[in-house]
């Protein structure tokens, strides 16, 4: 079967690593946020990526993370064929919800739907993973596989990837405000330790089993209890101006939790109806506002479906 | 009501902790092993502790785990009587099966039997954790939990102490070595490093969260894959001759997976059936027979129950 001339519109939605105490293993899918690419096939050889958006997107296609992806899945599926995709980003690089992820993750995901799903959906994350590892030389599934997947994934390990989709716990909703600051990925690794004191590994490795099991059982208030990350965010929270009075302020307003997104400078929390949520979108916009610092805020549900077919 | 000359006999069960990833964390009631305390009450004031089996207790009751938790459970009930406990202890102390934690468990449940049950079941916890205290110094919760609650339980944290009981997956066995080898406690620490890398500890609780979604799915292979320990295993089984073949074993005798228990010596194994636990167990005594240690082995189920009263 060699499909030629073919044409098909993608999403994959943004989404938030770590989830507080699940520093780079765990990350959630974040609904009405994506990436939108057109992807045409026809026969021949050759791929050309063309930006119909706002956003600035390398102008070398070796630069960007849907190339490696794209490449990654064409020889997986042993497939040749000329590749024209249009990219509609709707995510800002840089911001801390997975940009680079949704992109790389809609790219394999069209790809796979043109040729008649050669590949099962999580296969599809080591692909999108070669966008990811790009940018930031190693290659993380903790935006990719929600991305492709939806939900909550756990990456359980690396060798082999092992993922863990994790069910969404009924009205669990998500307010993230991403800040217009720059914090690169780079300057966040590098302020983290290389070793952490054991007693802290346990309280975090605590956290997560607690996090878990909160949301397997839809237990939101342990979800709020497990979602504190003595690793990351007490290094990372001083990128973010006003952080400690930010997380007060979404608390006070009704948040079960309240993290930093990925490396930052998003910045996430988690209620449990949408009202709520949007309550702390208020607090979240009010904080920066004040800050004066330019803001995009994204309130929604926590989609089960990733990547999807656009209508 | 002051109840007075009444009598009890309880039971609480061995226990292991850690379960491979789960360091300081989680814990397991064994079924089939544990200690037996006989409890009576009368008018008065006093605590009498008398050792009714074949294993060595400190003769000084100050020495004896069963004061400083029983006397927990008497401040905070508010409780005043002449105390005579005797002890048919059925686990070796030091055998890293909790044997400490189930002379605890044993007296507090009693206690709030007798006292017609002041306490909820997680509440009594705390009180058979200062008998942890007094032996290690520090109140650990991942044996007296699962000695008092039965089952798999998780200490997310402890300021203030929060534990969640997991479901016991279906066909749940365990096969439990102890091999009469001395290995302290405080050895069993002072060989673990203070730090970790940081990717050692991004390992570790991504296998926690496996474990746990393990667990609670009954995902056995997942259980299987996300129970390793880069954290204590690979510096404490020097302590366990041959530990290295002892494994290998266990795995080719169809165990899911293999692990120390607690601090050592005991090592254990889960397996999806009895007849493999079985098997499994057979591999356990052969190893230690053949290097001339004597042993004691156990093979049961996953108790949901913990302290009980004994008929």
């Amino acid at each position: 079967m060699k499909p030629i001339n073919k044409t098909i519109r993608v999403f994959a939605p943004a989404s938030s690593a770590n989830l507080g105490c699940g520093f780079d293993v765990m990350g959630m899918a974040l609904d009405g946020i994506g990436d939108v690419l057109r992807i045409a096939i026809s026969e021949g050889d050759g791929l050309t990526i063309r930006n119909a958006s706002a956003a600035e997107l390398p102008e070398d296609i070796e630069k960007n993370v849907i190339t490696p992806a794209v490449r990654a899945f064409m020889a997986a599926a042993g497939k040749k064929a000329c590749l024209e995709i249009v990219v509609e980003k709707k995510i800002r690089p840089g911001s801390g919800i997975g940009s680079s992820a949704a992109s790389s993750a809609a790219a394999v995901f069209g790809l796979n739907e043109l040729y008649g799903r050669p590949f099962p959906l999580p296969e599809l994350v080591p692909f999108a993973m070669e966008g990811e590892k790009l940018i930031s030389g190693t290659a993380h599934a903790d935006n990719s596989a929600p991305a492709v997947m939806g939900g909550i994934v756990l990456i359980r390990g690396y060798q082999p990837l092992d993922m863990v989709r994790l069910p969404v716990p009924d009205s669990f909703c998500f307010s993230v405000i991403h800040p217009h600051i720059v914090v690169s990925t780079k300057a966040a690794r590098d302020v983290l330790r290389k070793e952490i004191p054991m007693r802290e590994a346990v309280t975090q490795w605590g956290n997560v089993g607690g996090l878990v099991a909160g949301i397997m059982t839809g237990d939101l208030p342990l979800i709020g209890r497990s979602m504190r990350d003595v690793v990351a965010e007490p290094y990372r929270k001083g990128f973010i101006p006003g952080y400690d009075d930010l997380k007060s302020a979404c608390l006070a307003a009704g948040a079960l939790c309240v993290n930093i997104s990925g490396s930052g400078p998003s910045v996430f929390a988690l209620s449990d109806s949408i009202e709520k949520a949007q309550q702390v979108g208020k607090a979240m916009k009010k904080h920066f506002t004040a800050l004066r610092i330019a803001n995009d805020l994204y309130v929604s549900h926590i989609p089960s479906v990733g990547a999807r077919v656009m209508e």
